[in-house]
């Protein structure tokens, strides 16, 4: 099967996709879009992806978009290694983590909507970061006591899956807006033993080919 | 199998859990949480729902959260009817259809940052009203898209599905605060099918018990 992934390296959504298919030893070409210079707006783009965001995974001719139907297709055509759990009951629980970064932390503080926060609603760049870690607090306040109930060493169990491909893309997020992690210190560990692994590492956004080098 | 259903009547998240339920034929207690007056904030209820969010569905003891979770495990545990289709690729659109909703329209728009965009950032209501249509907008333009590509009746095909629980409950909300709904003819020729199908009339907000009578 042939894969296309289209993304950027800092795109959190982009970053899950990555991690899933490290997880699950598929290769793809990369295509990078610049979302800083709107580059995934240009028509040819939008054609693939009506809603001109990134990832878009192109396989074997059709396009997927939406990074959460992408893991779950990733999961149904390849099912090994698993990122859900066998019984409905737990995966129920590893895909509320996920839904909980996925729709509830992430859409409120990703590129288009901060920059409609600054240029037409005139925040400032304190503003803006207090209206990020509020929304990333609420959500990590959350998965720190879903995690506390049923994870391990991941999210859900001691197996990485796909609550954690979407967990550690935010951590890495929250980072880099300079919120606070020491209340949660059950994802810190989770992150930390992620980062551990091969397939999290490859899938970082300063490994990726579009990442600005260390003098940028 | 004995299910409580924790929503709203006007929650467009609790609005989609019920037209699946009611798809799939399955009966359930409802338990009304008043989310204008925080409701959902009270101890038990954040034991339960972490996220002090509704829906929250208890399945024989057990609780899921975050309506997509929930709807996935309802067609795990009640396959028949189906929401989804039956090939990954084809299951994959209609989840991005339903995540484009879930993630990039509502979650923008709902209750918790509505208040946010008020009280911490002063916004009036016409500068809400315009932060509300400017998701709706872009969500719904790029559905509109999808649904020439691959809808039916609904969204895709001729049978009422995942991505319909997402986005009749959508059209509701865009009507609330008056989106011009005029550019998107084949959403609204689809919420009009879906709203001629007892089960959605079953699961609409004003057909709920804490909905406010007529005279409210």
């Amino acid at each position: 099967m042939s894969l296309v992934l289209h993304g950027y390296w800092r795109s959190s959504a982009a970053y899950r996709v990555r991690i899933a298919l490290a997880l699950k030893g598929l290769e793809y070409q990369p295509v990078s879009h610049d979302l800083r210079g709107g580059a995934q707006h240009a028509p040819a783009y939008r054609a693939l992806a009506p809603q001109a965001l990134v990832p878009a995974l192109e396989a074997d001719g059709q396009v997927l978009t939406q990074s959460l139907a992408i893991l779950e297709w990733l999961e149904e055509t390849h099912p090994a290694p698993a990122l859900l759990p066998a019984g409905a009951g737990e995966r129920a629980i590893v895909r509320a983590m996920a839904l909980c970064v996925a729709c509830d932390i992430h859409p409120l503080n990703n590129l288009r909507v901060l920059q409609v926060l600054k240029h037409d609603l005139g925040l400032d760049e304190a503003a803006r970061d207090r209206w990020v870690a509020r929304w990333i607090g609420e959500g990590f306040a959350a998965l720190e006591t879903m995690v506390a109930r049923h994870g391990g060493q991941y999210c859900f169990g001691d197996e990485p899956g796909l609550a954690d491909c979407c967990l550690v893309p935010q951590i890495y997020n929250a980072r880099r807006f300079g919120v606070d992690l020491e209340p949660y210190p059950r994802l810190v560990a989770i992150d930390g033993a992620c980062q551990a692994l091969a397939a999290f590492a490859a899938a970082a956004p300063e490994n990726q080919p579009d990442a600005p080098g260390p003098d940028a």
